[in-house]
């Protein structure tokens, strides 16, 4: 079984990058010999495909989630549930953006084989890391948590590293080696994805299957559909298919290189954090070619019209402490015709090939449609 | 010898905290058996007392300087001179605020035998952390660099974590040992605080003794005298008392508790950051009681009317990549009436008890007219 980002789907309409990296994920766990062969697997359905989402996991980008692979763990401790991402790879050729090489692989391996039961032992040792604190403080410090977390990755290696080194001894664990695994985490400013994306899972499961509850859930792509889930409407998903991110090139790409949006990594946005928290991330704001810095705030206030509160725990200082906008209310994205703002990474198209870009992209309108017209239904609105 | 903050003082003349400061290290240097007897030979004079920026230093408030103590080296590469800080005791009761009991004193034993020489073989090791950079990050991250290092403090345990495990085995430290030492580091917000100091000193000097020109060399309190060096007047000190900071008081201290304005750290301002970065850290707005923090930008702002140009490698996003103000000019003090602005924290006038505050304070008005009539001597204006 090969868990994927987004809305269901099998492998006919899979988009490039997330063949190459169920392909490469196929290699990585011994199913196939080679990345050729894992594709004609594929096609004869020899893999189990499943949304992340339908397993208390989300993924980034191409989302692969597999038996072998560590994840992380997220508790939310008022409910009770937990929810599951893998590691982040860091940046460049990664899985996550449809790499599949031996190198993308040997690093699959060295998170399995060394991170992984090193973060294990720390976490377990330290108690865990408190996340609402820890996010509310990246809030103060540029971060928005999806296209920017240097300051959350900073803040978690800040206090992984003294578990780390004192759990290192009992795993008989050489400093050489926590020295790598400590240059792996303090290399990667995306670090922290991965973390807020399994917090955001943690979040909003409670609040499915509420009667009458009219807030998006889950915001979700697989590279070709668009998917979102409703309180109320439990676990269907109203899709529609994926746009094309508005964004950034790295040198040597264009737009024509790009793959349509993909991944779980929404959940960010479905918590009022990412695009709907850019007035804590001016930087933000020029990386994601999003316009002037110093009007970032604009997309929060903007994102204040289709949800129902502030959260008042997040807070923005340069907005005179405003709560990011939290909880988006399908019958508010309807009425007023505003979409859903997100940041995103930008995949190359071709299997292979990894990240060439950032952007903003807005969810499809289509999908809130359906989802109004569905829970009208549900609540005896016709 | 015992160096201290400031422009020179003799022991009669020195405030609650910097001889509560001047009778600890005593203690701790072995100088005196204990800090009364300390007090009796300090009045004897039989302490030789220099200000840190005599010797291309600098130290946070009180700024006790002594030959034990292990300090972080900043070089300037370009002009190739050092400039040297201890390393900053962490917050609470602590040297810096005039605290001195056996609490304070084995803190700075344990920085002297563990800490000093581990970040010293980390250091070596890792070949030093470029400064320039890092902190063109943290201005990024809601830095200001004098009363808010959070951002500065994690990248740095960032760099230092790893060159700290893999020289562990080689000190033959264990990994209870690194866990406290990363420990100690990750518990303190401003623990760059220090290395921005020393860097500011690394960054003055080669300014001193510039002919013609009317460019603020270093700022600096003692706790009584408020002094300031000017490139074109050289060595010469101009002071005037320290004025009372404006801001907020931890719970169950008021003004009538507070010691002057103090310390070495207005070397910060002198380079652009501080009071003069405001608009970089909004959050540090309310932590000194300066207003609303939407409108931090105002002191960046309003000091721009004071310094002569604009750094354009370290810039604020929230003002649309505005570069810090540097280059405080006395002539355009005086002719505005704008003095400095320095956001600073507050020691309890009493030895012993420690920080009661935070806030904001003006360089006071007299130090930049005496220089400036000094200063237009020397240039033949009369």
């Amino acid at each position: 079984m090969i868990l994927h980002a987004g809305p269901p789907i099998e492998w006919p309409r899979m988009c490039g990058p997330m063949r190459g990296a169920v392909c490469g994920i196929a290699v990585f766990e011994g199913w196939a010999p080679d990345l050729e062969s894992a594709a004609r697997m594929a096609a004869d359905g020899a893999f189990e495909l499943s949304p992340n989402h339908h397993f208390d996991a989300v993924g980034p980008m191409t989302g692969m989630t597999t038996a072998s692979q560590p994840v992380m763990v997220v508790e939310n401790r008022r409910f009770g549930n937990r929810a599951y991402c893998t590691i982040n790879e860091g940046l460049g050729k990664v899985m996550r953006f449809g790499g599949n090489d031996e190198q993308v692989l040997d690093r699959l391996r060295w998170l399995r084989d060394v991170l992984g039961p090193a973060m294990g032992a720390a976490l377990r040792a330290s108690g865990g890391i408190a996340l609402k604190s820890l996010v509310a403080r990246g809030l103060t410090m540029g971060d928005e948590m999806h296209q920017r977390n240097v300051a959350c990755s900073s803040l978690v290696l800040r206090a992984l590293a003294p578990a780390l080194a004192k759990t290192a001894s009992d795993s008989n664990a050489l400093s050489q080696t926590l020295g790598e695994i400590l240059d792996f985490i303090a290399a990667n400013d995306q670090f922290f994805l991965n973390i807020a994306m399994a917090m955001g899972k943690a979040i909003m499961d409670p609040v499915c299957g509420i009667h009458g509850a009219s807030i998006v859930t889950a915001m979700s792509r697989n590279g070709t559909d668009f998917g979102i889930r409703v309180s109320g409407t439990g676990d269907t998903w109203f899709t529609a298919p994926v746009e094309m991110p508005q964004g950034l090139y790295f040198p040597g790409f264009t737009e024509a290189d790009a793959n349509p949006d993909m991944g779980d990594s929404t959940i960010i946005e479905t918590i009022g954090l990412g695009g709907f928290a850019m007035g804590a991330a001016p930087a933000v704001a020029g990386f994601v070619g999003a316009g002037a810095p110093s009007e970032a705030g604009n997309f929060t206030r903007t994102m204040g019209e289709i949800t129902v509160d502030e959260n008042p725990e997040w807070t923005i200082p340069a907005m005179d402490y405003l709560g990011v906008p939290t909880g988006i209310d399908i019958r508010l994205v309807v009425e007023t015709g505003l979409a859903p703002t997100i940041n995103t990474g930008i995949a190359h198209r071709e299997p292979g090939v990894g990240q060439v870009g950032a952007g903003v992209v807005r969810a499809p309108m289509a999908c809130f449609r359906q989802a109004l017209e569905s829970f009208a239904k549900r609540v005896g609105v016709t």
